[in-house]
């Protein structure tokens, strides 16, 4: 029986999780929750999984949670999210909070050495030297939960890592894959947000329209497998069904597939080592008929690049991509700026930024925070342009 | 070092083996080879690979051999296969001879001790009970060379079984996947041996024209990983790309891919469980652009359908299946029956067989020369009436 806390319960991971869970009874008991603000979605989770203790980060919302007096222990705030990771008799922490928001309660969980599921990629985004090597003083697994991730950790399966010449991540090239470069500039958030495979969350739906979230997952490998930047790839695959590929040094490619569904590496960093039944359906080739490949247009995605840019200059510089990324997300979903605005400014903010080595978690959050402030007063130029040319 | 054998060693196989083994001499040493009758080419070899014994099986061509007194023991006919296959100092035996010829040497080298890379996959049709039973008992490894087989092992990667719901076989579907079944009944055998995608041997190529090869290694597959035929498909994937694949009870499916040569697996089988580098080019997906799937018609392609009987059949069955078909190509070849009449062959002499046990191979030796005997009598009404049809 492996006993579990879940960071982020009644988000698109969190919840996934808890199916996975309640197929496998015998194997996972929940010993907590935690959530941002979503009571409504909390409180059904607690009555079906009975959760020792709830953390809410909000305190309006675990007010309201505990004047209904659920059964079960309310903490909150961010000491409640740390409370929740670094709970005694807990066995791994599923790290799913999206964004910056996870990396304390991550790295707290880590600290007080429970095993990661790893969804939060902003954790290693944001501060991988860090984080893997305090996983590696304490003895913790990271297991990745990104279906990229988890595909290439499958296909690794323990393997040398000098049999490795390249890893291979696929992009689903997102809801605009046939949409040129020039278009690009007046989609819409609610296009934006429709993606073709994956049913997910709207900050990494954007993300996936603009390939920045397989430009943080590049980020992510490099730390997860301890990989040199060149030996990470990234080609399109629209259908979604190859997760992720590994070439090994022979030319014998191994890649792991199936129903683009997330229950699939969740359940694979729940049960690792071994598989468990009754996950995803049987995946159907002969139906499926094809399945194509092609290379990704860096001008077209130049978020792309900019990982690869912020990877080799190093330090604090992926961390300040993410946050002024989270920043033009934001601002393109609340109509701000455009599309392709969300590079410019992640671009913009890196150039403004001198990088530091990134050695302290306090050190991050500052670089992430300064990106977001730099991004911010990018994104109100862009803005007022956009209002000055609407004049015009 | 390692130090081998090599069965079969100027057929397609053992010539792509040499190949290897000539790109890291420091890990491998050839001790021996074995040849039917290709002198010329063996002379070659002798100067390159120095081998300390040479067997030739015909001994007409021994004789031819030793006149030029090359520096190396000869011996000759089947006794000197076998003296090659258990060859004091070697430690893995490659066996890369076409067909059931190759099958007592092979079955020699395992009761002596000697690891296999297994090509001829003869020897698991017609005696896979015997040889994987002794390869058991004497703690012999037999590793598979088989592209196919090759990509489960890589798959699989020491895997529990039990984690296994199915190995998928890929097939090309040869040069006749776009053709009617109707078409089939006139093609000739050049047409038959110009394979899309792989250079093989002429027994081989219309084998995998009937999809025979496919369902041969369908029982390959049976006894080298020990699953119930229920737990193995075939899928048709005419770019021969992904090599075959195993999905697990999760869902989750892992497949291996390479570019189509034969050097990626026979490298494996010698190198395994390290990989080697210099073996294959890189594979390059967006080039290739797609990889297409559909299923066997298995009324275009009987001979599969066949090997499934057989194997529910079990005992002699499969290798009455082997010995027919044999003949039956043979006999296409030299254009006495039509492609159709291929499977039309085997299916009659399965018919005709009451299963033995299969317990020695004695017996299954027996068995094959039964099948092969009375499918040349079936051939012999078949070009009866193929004459008589003419006349008429």
């Amino acid at each position: 029986m492996k006993t579990l806390s879940i960071l982020g319960s009644t988000g698109s991971i969190g919840k996934n999780t808890l199916e996975v869970i309640s197929r496998h009874p015998d194997r996972f008991r929940v010993a907590a929750l935690a959530v941002r603000d979503n009571i409504a979605a909390l409180e059904e989770q607690i009555q079906k999984f009975r959760p020792d203790v709830v953390a809410v980060f909000d305190e309006a919302a675990a007010a309201r949670l505990k004047l209904n007096n659920p059964p079960v222990e309310i903490v909150e705030g961010e000491q409640g999210m740390i409370d929740v990771a670094t709970l005694d008799g807990v066995d791994t922490v599923v790290s799913a909070i999206v964004g910056s928001a996870g990396l304390v309660p991550t790295h707290e969980a880590i600290k007080s050495g429970k095993d990661i599921a790893l969804a939060t990629k902003e954790a290693l985004v944001m501060a991988g030297g860090i984080i893997m090597s305090e996983a590696s003083e304490r003895g913790v697994s990271i297991i990745p939960v990104d279906s990229e991730h988890s595909a290439v950790f499958q296909c690794l399966d323990g393997r040398d890592m000098g049999e490795v010449e390249k890893i291979v991540l696929t992009a689903s090239g997102g809801p605009f894959l046939n949409k040129s470069a020039e278009e690009l500039e007046h989609v819409t958030p609610a296009e934006a947000l429709n993606h073709p495979n994956w049913a997910m969350g709207n900050k990494i739906s954007i993300d996936s329209a603009t390939l920045m979230n397989k430009g943080l997952e590049v980020i992510e490998a490099f730390w997860l497998f301890n990989v040199p930047v060149e030996k990470i790839g990234v080609i399109l695959h629209p259908q979604s069904i190859i997760h992720s590929m590994v070439r090994f040094i022979d030319g014998s490619v191994i890649s792991q597939m199936s129903v683009p569904d997330m229950k699939g590496p969740i359940s694979y960093a729940l049960s690792y080592p071994d598989r468990i039944g009754n996950i995803l359906p049987e995946l159907d080739l002969a139906e499926i008929k094809q399945l194509t490949f092609e290379e990704p247009d860096t001008k077209k995605y130049p978020s792309l690049s900019l990982t690869y840019d912020a990877l080799r200059a190093g330090g604090t510089m992926p961390c300040v991509l993410n946050g002024a990324n989270e920043a033009a997300v934001e601002a393109f979903l609340d109509g701000s700026i455009s599309f392709t605005g969300i590079s410019r400014v992640v671009s913009g903010t890196m150039a403004a930024h001198k990088a530091g080595k990134g050695e302290t978690i306090e050190e991050v959050i500052r670089a992430s925070e300064w990106a977001r402030k730099k991004a911010g007063s990018m994104i109100k130029g862009l803005t007022n342009n956009k209002k000055a040319c609407i004049k015009a």
